[in-house]
């Protein structure tokens, strides 16, 4: 089965912005067994739109089309939608309520524009929009599918997860496919590649596997076209357990996680606190972990020691350590977790200090040397990296490494 | 002038990576004048490849193409780029001294792989790329310009702006066009429309003028397409200076800086210290202002604060106070900006405490509220706003909003 996505919008072509919801469509289709031929973005322009359709529905199944959906006279998508299947726009009154509703539920008034959004063409199928007043419309012609979608990326995210979906196993009559989606941290690669490579060759015939690797994890995606369901997760749930007794201690979870999320229940369910003493990192190892809502069951706060006159004043690393091994080291970043701990009074604590650049660096502690500690009052385990030479990337090398220490040492793995 | 652009890479099309060069190629391509007709991405596949090129062409004056540059087999741009224009691939001894020296700079030794990555089609101009082992290619066929670069996006963006963009400019001629970019916070974009509707409509005839918002501020674009340039300059400093006297408050800069970005100058001309206390935000503000390479100059660090605990604690903000008035008050947040002054010693602060959400809100203080303090030992200035219902929307605008309003106290201009 093969799927287009097309994205119109004057502000992507002027580059004001980045698509990013062909990223989520492109996932979502691919993981439910479409094979993404094209994305095309074009401007909010009737005759750019009505083209690239002609050009690209003979050699497709599925279009899924978002953007020019809203009020203002350059949204003319609907318009050009009912053009190109020979429609005319009608009041739909199912839309007209769901508007209603919503502009209620915000405190506004109804306005003309409002209650222009509940116009569709006569010959397509509606696609409720809980979250704002575009609804999304379904369309067939010569065995394609056009699905038109609003570009606002929560409203278009719910509508095509809960509603798009839904519909396209229904009418493609998709095979089922089964996913298990590995996430590790620790190890790159290559030495993962490594790691697996005996289980690989002896992987059970029907799977797919891919490594999708970025800074923040490396996610291992095992998937199978089935038939029958519970057979396939069977299968996949035998080779996770495979897996397991390999990397066991590289995985901190499975399915669209990330570290911040997998050490939320292991602190909830331990009922253990955390905070954080940071300096290199510059407080971005606290707004990972307080992006978790809830979160504040279990984290405190965190001193961010930019300076080394907080990290002597506050978390009272003494001052000739500092001058005797640097404050990019494995001394200052032991005194820097123990100031914390005493201080914030949490079970557990992570503290980082390296150089993050572009200045800063020596031929002995390059641009990129980083020292991450964690523990508790107990033990401290304190590790030296060296990351690159670019100062946002290290930040985020240092803070998932960072997290995932953490999660290593409550669950007592080695730290790699 | 019209201009298309092309990413190619498997991992856009399965959804595995937003495709950001396109927005950083489209802003370039815009602002030197260039309509961009479509941005088209496609899989690693030579069929593909050749089938948006034969498909486009006719239609457009310039082709940029990323992607597909890289040493591994799925790489097949340049050979399937040679074919379309006929070509074959031979060694481009510059191109291969490049890579020797670039190996060498990072403590590798030259493999064939690498030693193949200086075979390029023997009718292309090279474009040379100094932070990596492939190089960027330009084609011409039938009066339309192709460029191919690869998709390392610190790659493609230096070679991009300091070698393409000259070459385009010198190749088409296109006429210079001057851009003015005012970069605004505070007011929304309606109230700024409202302040500025007199100016506008007296704008100079040859100026175009565009609002950009997002949530970390407001771009007005002028631009003018001329032919000398610097009476263009004069036009637009004129109209610049008409703007300042009516919202001169909001203008944080030029160009294409942030808030954090603005504040730098400012405190480091002061030879000024700054430090924040952090609830709701938990470290955003910090990481942005040490996103900022030198920010270690004026910047010494936070204290965040998620834990009323440690508000009362560390920041010394009374019992009696968050029990009368809650974490969530004018209140709170005055002692949280008293107690950070005093421990972190810092000339100026910022203490931020809300409700980011899902939960915590209730019919008196709703999701979204938040608290924002700036000020200095002398004077405090706090103040309500009240944002969405999306949690880590509310991280962003509250952080926004805290940096331009610790930019206008500074300053002494009212916070609004």
């Amino acid at each position: 089965m093969k799927a287009d996505i097309i994205t119109i919008g004057d502000e992507i072509l002027i580059g004001q912005i980045t698509d990013t919801n062909s990223q989520y469509i492109a996932e979502k289709l691919n993981s439910a067994g479409f094979e993404i031929r094209q994305i095309t973005s074009v401007a909010d322009k009737k005759e750019q739109i009505i083209n690239i359709l002609n050009q690209i529905s003979e050699h497709t199944d599925l279009i899924v089309i978002t953007g020019g959906l809203g009020p203002t006279e350059d949204d003319i998508t609907k318009q050009t939608l009912a053009d190109y299947f020979k429609s005319r726009l009608v009041t739909n009154k199912e839309v007209l309520e769901d508007i209603k509703k919503f502009v209620k539920s915000k405190g506004f008034s109804l306005n003309e524009r409002n209650i222009k959004q509940s116009e569709v063409p006569e010959n397509c199928k509606i696609i409720r929009n809980k979250n704002g007043t575009a609804p999304g419309m379904w369309f067939e012609k010569n065995n394609t599918v056009f699905i038109s979608l609003p570009a606002v990326p929560f409203e278009m995210k719910e509508m095509f997860s809960f509603a798009v979906m839904p519909l396209l196993k229904d009418h493609f009559k998709t095979p089922d496919i089964v996913h298990q989606n590995i996430l590790t941290y620790g190890y790159p690669e290559s030495t993962l590649a490594e790691k697996l490579s005996d289980w690989e060759q002896n992987l059970h015939p029907e799977i797919n596997l891919a490594y999708l690797p970025s800074p923040e994890r490396i996610r291992l995606r095992m998937s199978i076209v089935c038939n029958k369901k519970e057979k396939a997760e069977d299968i996949l749930t035998g080779e996770t357990e495979k897996i397991k007794k390999i990397i066991g201690d590289s995985i901190f979870g499975y399915g669209d996680i990330f570290l911040q999320d997998a050490i939320s229940p292991i602190l909830k369910e331990a009922k253990k606190t955390l905070s954080t003493a940071e300096s290199c990192t510059g407080g971005n190892i606290a707004r990972l972990i307080t992006s978790v809502p809830g979160s504040s069951a279990y984290f405190k706060g965190s001193i961010i020691a930019y300076s080394d006159e907080i990290k002597t004043s506050i978390l009272k690393v003494p001052e000739k350590i500092i001058k005797k091994h640097g404050a990019v080291s494995k001394e200052t970043v032991e005194h820097m977790i123990k100031g914390q701990l005493e201080l914030l009074k949490t079970d557990y604590g992570i503290a980082v200090s390296g150089i993050a650049g572009p200045g800063g660096g020596t031929s002995e502690k390059p641009v990129g040397t980083t020292w991450i500690a964690v523990g508790n009052k107990d033990r401290i385990i304190a590790q030296k990296y060296t990351f690159g030479n670019r100062r946002l990337l290290n930040v985020r090398f240092a803070s998932a490494r960072a997290l995932d220490n953490l999660r290593r040492f409550i669950l007592g793995y080695d730290i790699v």
